[in-house]
């Protein structure tokens, strides 16, 4: 039996309720299936499109009716761990009960702390929400602080940090958990981020990258495996191009040697291969897979998607 | 060391992100009062105006953009579960701190169980969200099947049935943290009501009283003792009227008199009381008590609040 973190993307959870109510059942599949195989499983997922729903829905109604409160960012996501967790413990619970498996399912409200001091503080680089024009965006930047910049032809939309992930608040929750054989889902969208400061936690308006959440998830759960399921089956050399190249390995000093040229993308692949480089170095019997979330179980067996390992393996 | 728990009004929690920041101070102290006299406890709470903040902002944000999507009674609810949950896990997380204790605390995202053919659903009676015009009523009458009912001056609301809690589908998942000595958040908002159809949970437009839904907490952890924390210090006889009258203790039989003679009002202190019987019902080492928020510790050690006991004790 390993030990496994497994990593959804949000954008593999649709835009909307009744799109999610559907494309969990997905996500659901593939995690029974390496349960199924005897694994233990730990669930992390992403929460781009929903967190940016929720966020917008509010300020909406805001212009609406200035009584409406508007959300801040830490409380919208602590509001999609809830709205997704909700529909893939169900689809989860409703696949293990099909395939005559007994566990339960849980969905943890998981905070991520990380450091005030990051360097990601002072370079925002994250885009939420909705696309603005010019003059709205120049009242958000005066009124809000907040920190505007413009996408070729959609717009304006705001920015915010990606700060590394610290630590896990609810840890010691999560470890009872799956200690006691529970499937657990947790830091949702990177968790909520929060600074420490004496005996409270802040939550601060920055998106924790969720592959990089599952990666210190993994570590400090001391997992075998971290599995990041995304729309391709493979690592990519050369991506886009016609003399593109699958990757079924991946070494670290591979990797570094790809990240120098250049070779994956900075707002999609290089985070996911950074998150797994990060994991396998903590301790040689770590591996990581990246691999197509319908092909789950076939890369676990080594069929498809790409195998990261340290050096030595 | 008593096994209680405890629950919160969601009238205490405020009315936006940043009123409810600084309400849960005030239950957080609550809360680790009486975990400081060495008890167990477990929290579940209300979320009336979270999860209508929550489910109006989504119905005006569509309304300004048919684009952006209406959010379903359930999904607002498990919404409200991580929001509400998020910020009370961390004001009782900074209290339990401050006191020098050593205890971790988790949100479950929480559904409960309630049976397709309850009564209620045939007879609507919870007020939620937005008043709105007659013309507007008609509108959700007509094309969403809402039922709304007219409040004395105050326009139309849209009303949903309340039926009773049967299960706890994540009862597991609270008992393992219980048993591991975790503070635990769950039932919040009375839980996410589901009605369960062959391996599946399905959410339904309702709203479980949370009065009801802790009894059933308490009841499935077998705890000692239901605390349910209000605005009020005692229950009280002839409320409002010139010779009213506190009372200390009630007994299952002089709430069944009191209540034939329609002493406790429907949408406030009825329920409360109805979940206290309920609860001591069930075993004869029970007590609930009904108290002040700000009174918690007083009415544990009997200085105050209302006592409900069994007949024989």
């Amino acid at each position: 039996m390993k030990k496994i973190v497994v990593a959804l993307g949000g954008n593999a959870l649709g835009n909307n309720p009744k799109e999610q109510l559907e494309q969990v059942k997905h996500a659901a599949k593939a995690i029974v299936d390496l349960v199924s195989e005897g694994n233990e499983v730990i669930i992390a997922h992403g929460n781009g499109p929903q967190v940016g729903m929720i966020n917008s829905a509010f300020a909406e109604s805001h212009l609406v009716d200035v009584n409406n409160p508007e959300m801040p960012f830490p409380e919208s996501g602590a509001m999609s761990q809830g709205y997704i967790g909700y529909h893939l413990q169900n689809a989860i619970t409703t696949e293990l009960k099909n395939k005559k498996l007994t566990k339960n399912v849980a969905t943890i409200i998981t905070q991520v702390v990380v450091d005030k001091e990051d360097q990601a503080f002072k370079n925002p680089t994250k885009p939420i929400g909705n696309f603005v024009n010019l003059e709205t965006a120049k009242t958000l930047e005066k009124e809000k602080q907040y920190i505007m910049v413009e996408d070729a032809n959609r717009g304006y939309r705001r920015v915010v940090p990606s700060p590394k992930p610290k630590g896990i608040v609810e840890i010691d929750i999560i470890k009872t958990l799956v200690e006691a054989n529970h499937l657990v889902i947790t830091v949702g969208g990177g968790g909520i981020p929060v600074i420490q400061e004496d005996n409270k936690y802040i939550g601060v308006p920055a998106v924790i990258d969720k592959d990089f959440a599952s990666a210190k998830l993994a570590d400090l759960l001391d997992s075998d495996m971290l599995i990041i399921l995304t729309a391709v089956s493979k690592v990519k050399l050369n991506f886009g191009k016609p003399y593109e190249k699958d990757l079924s390995t991946l070494t670290i000093s591979e990797i570094d040697d790809h990240i120098a040229n250049n070779e994956f993308s900075p707002g999609s692949m290089l985070p996911k291969i950074e998150a797994c480089r990060t994991f396998v170095k903590g301790n040689k019997k770590r591996v990581a897979l990246i691999a197509a979330l319908e092909e789950a179980k076939e890369a676990l067996l080594g069929k498809t998607g790409t195998r990261i390992t340290g050096d030595n393996k």
